[in-house]
């Protein structure tokens, strides 16, 4: 961390607030410049609030050059992670696909969905049973039925299954049926939910906030980390930017900028990032090409008819060609299924 | 709700759609342009998921040309609402003055500020119990500790009290001690702890979500309405751009559009806003000048030693001198603190 | 400027970065913490091109903490800048109101709407001759014309004039006939314009660009006065976010940084801030309150019937009763007219 | 276009609307539903200033279904372009490459570099005379000097050239010179140089603006080829967003909403979109993959000590190893370099 004193701090204030930082137990490193003063903070900044130092009316601005999430850091974890997720795998050799309708509406029509995602390579049935929408009076899923039809369709199809959580009461009921939680975008900051989530060890999905940074991200995958889950990944599912084109601005570099920040596999998400379905073929392609882990991909039934999100919706016969065009990538990529 | 039709498709698949439509309950009118070919909904879009709609391969794209909030609009409730918390009154006629620490750090300091924002004319005591802090290893508030606190407060001063909730188990704890709930930017779309919320019937503070629009945080309000409480305000605290001169970007205009379209009282924060001290007073005026209905100030005893957000925090002396300062600007304004 | 080192570089790359920046005439300041080492500049870094120095391999980031701008910075001319233009005054006495057409549509018009705007108090004429617009398709302006008549408004009213150039030519053009150039949002970081306009000599307006920092617009401004003109004052006009209530998104904030960093005056466009004629009364106090030195405010003779930007212009009743509003915010700001 | 009335607008206001619409030749469809009314305008929008019809004031807003630009739209022209840039071609065959120093530096340097991305595969040579730069005091280009050695690096090696223009006297010089004239994004909205750059006929490649939405990037094309030149290629670079981690957020979606926009063949730059040479090869292989007709990619000979832009270029190895890296994602595509 560095602090930018300044300018023309008379010295005894520069000395107070030096004595105020090294109680902290913190060292110092005092540089004067011919413009400004800066003093450098040396020692383990975890452990203390900052934000008395910085609110010190010398203070000009606190620039800090470390990060202060560890367990998800990648310079104190440089292999990659790897895990199970049921029978499946997430990581650094597989292409992961994570496939089914947005939410549950019958047990029918998920195994129907079940069946065909597993038919085309997709090894976890994602399907939405507590849906957080934006107004009160849209479907908010079946719920604990939810649930169930996904364990059944697992049972059935061998497939694993991720379903979103978004309350501690949803987390309870969640383990029991489910392999694997997904926090959604608009619970990323939802702190007493990433700690209910890390809880259960059980592995997770976090989807990147609608305007999180990377930092910020993963921060919140710190939060899991640290409250007992070390089986995250993360999921980018597109940001909010002023372009309207595509529903979020899939933010394709943030791929790049995780291999280099953390050892967390990296998930995206396609259909929601743009909206259109016809843009899900063309950015599952280049998710893979600059290196994600896995691709999770919208897919039902019925698409004219779906209760969320249809538009953005593969059926099957599309998916079957995505999923086939999909293939060299993955070679290529030197990943498998 | 106007369906834009993609261009050459064929009349029968057109006549298809309008019976799928119709079957729904809606009434539909067709408007054949030279370009574009637009289909009409009329009907109440509430009760009916409009995106198997949206989804089918002819429509190129829905407008939706009315809101989905009702409880919360000022077309149904022309009237601004006004309501009660504790001795204090939020609504048409009032400025009302938040203040207090972001966190509430122990009963000894919560005390001696409320004395010192009350003496100054704030009439509602804010102080963080619950903290969601970007950081698992930062200082995460007091919890039930920080609540009693703030009841005691309260007996000793008569000021009421709002603290942050930020979880099911938070609102039944905050729901025994103090007298308005806050829901914080990073959960306004945590749609559970919107219901929790509303069920208490309580008063509710409802700050916009980091890059929340102004529909989406509107139907946030909708949530907590139509699960029990009538008595929302909503708090503009700064969205996320691009700008990082200030911590978020203070959106005033949001004043403005709030007026036309609901009847909720509408509070401004500029101390989250900016995260400058130097810049609370002049964008409190500012505030006050275009509409809105009251302010949250964080005012601290030691800013240079507050345990969470000193920078944009205001000492004694310097809250006394703004609130000298807006006087004028809330006469004008035709209020009263 | 800091150089932030990348961790386990070896001693004598450190050494071979800390000769090579030496070299350039710089000293520097070694630290060496527990996690990472940084070097401080030392010295006038205007001279030299930094990214040469970033560019090495052993460099993690650059973090600058000094401005690039000198002419525009308060730090070396703390006292507020004043200048004429024609027979009023910009500066830290005045709200100086700059009012007109979006166009100039005819000779008539513009007579009509110079005459009504000076009897309410503005001392500036504005108007559009050169119109930068989206499409080609859209009326571009009466060019030469447009500036005539702003030529005779102001000799037959008093008023003074302002005008957005586009190009060399049309900087030439104005020259002759207006008092004072504008540089428009979408010109912004075109230097050769702001070399052109500086050159002049003249007050000069210039408008934030739709995504620009603060610090980008402060080295715009420092690119006209480098060339020659002293006397430039900054418009705030809104920027671009995701929010879509309002045409952009005012950053009233940004007028209380620009107050810390710059001695220019700061001018609030709440006309094309916001897109919507009733937001200007309200934004315009709000702009007044939190220190802006002037206003930008369309006035139309017949919105209804505007060649441009019809939707936020004031008619003259209304901008009668807007100036009447206004003044009891000019008289507590302890400015005048 | 359309126009959404007002709740409660009495009849005679809406016939009159209704009447002045009509006198401009358009034709009208009204719609009445439950909650709104709306007109629907048929005919050839382009003629028409729609602003005086938005600002009547029952309407509530005006909602575009079609494209005001016409020469770049897909809808009439839907085959892919496809031109010549001296012996090399950019369209639906081909992935192009355009390769070379951020800036010229000396005609030395520019051979140098121009004959190492010849051998790798690149067929366009890119190289900046005329640099637009944040701040005044940093290196502004070689001009017409760097123009010719441009010139000399064609003529030895048989490249095509492209070099950005920042002013209609940097046109005139720059098609003395060389083969593709470059709109840069500071400049995208600077509409008399798009016109200037349209009357020379040349190829040009326009930037994105960094915060342009895609239909004002299309709309800027339409200027350029409404002056003459329809060989138009569209680059993107990176938009600007809250997200810092890259210097901007490589939006790659938006190469698939222009192949359905528009005709016109799309360049990705990851070198200038990211800043960090890590990044420029996997993002390079995902614009391949989701359909881009070529890259954009900085290569210089000595990045630690290039004048401008050296953090995120490539030195000779690199740039070889990345083009083999590139191969069989280009064979996939299709396409040939």
């Amino acid at each position: 961390m560095i602090l930018v004193v300044k300018p023309q701090t008379p010295e005894d204030a520069l000395h107070h607030l030096i004595k105020d930082i090294e109680a902290t137990g913190l060292h110092t490193h005092l540089s004067r410049g011919e413009e400004v003063t800066i003093i450098g903070l040396i020692g383990d900044k975890t452990k203390i609030d900052l934000t008395a130092i910085e609110s010190n009316p010398i203070v000009d601005k606190m620039i800090p050059v470390t990060e202060s999430y560890k367990l998800a850091n990648k310079k104190f974890h440089p292999q990659p992670t790897e895990f199970a997720v049921k029978d499946t795998k997430i990581g650094p050799d597989n292409i992961t696909i994570m496939s089914g309708p947005c939410a549950v509406e019958s047990e029918e029509q998920l195994l129907t969905i079940a069946r065909a995602v597993k038919k085309e390579g997709a090894t976890i049935l994602r399907g939405g049973a507590y849906k957080p929408r934006t107004s009160p009076y849209s479907f908010q899923g079946l719920e604990e039925d939810g649930l169930r039809y996904m364990q059944t369709a697992s049972k059935e199809t061998g497939l694993a299954t991720i379903c979103e959580v978004t309350s501690a009461h949803a987390v309870a009921s969640a383990f029991k049926y489910v392999d694997m939680l997904q926090v959604g975008a608009r619970n990323m900051q939802n702190f007493e939910l990433l700690k209910e989530v890390g809880k259960t060890g059980m592995p997770v999905l976090l989807k990147r906030g609608l305007c999180a940074t990377i930092d910020e991200w993963l921060n919140a995958a710190e939060y899991i980390m640290s409250s007992g889950s070390s089986k995250v990944a993360l999921c980018e599912r597109g940001i909010r930017t002023y372009e309207t084109s595509t529903r979020n601005t899939l933010d394709l570099s943030a791929v790049c900028v995780l291999k280099e920040r953390t050892h967390l596999p990296v998930i995206v998400d396609p259909s929601h990032a743009t909206g259109v379905r016809s843009f899900v073929e063309p950015l599952a392609k280049a998710a893979i090409a600059c290196g994600a882990d896995g691709l999770m991909i919208e897919v039902h039934n019925d698409p004219a008819h779906a209760l969320s999100d249809g538009p953005q919706s593969l059926d099957f016969d599309l998916f079957a060609s995505v999923m086939e065009g999909l293939k060299p990538y993955i070679s290529l990529a030197g990943r498998t299924l």
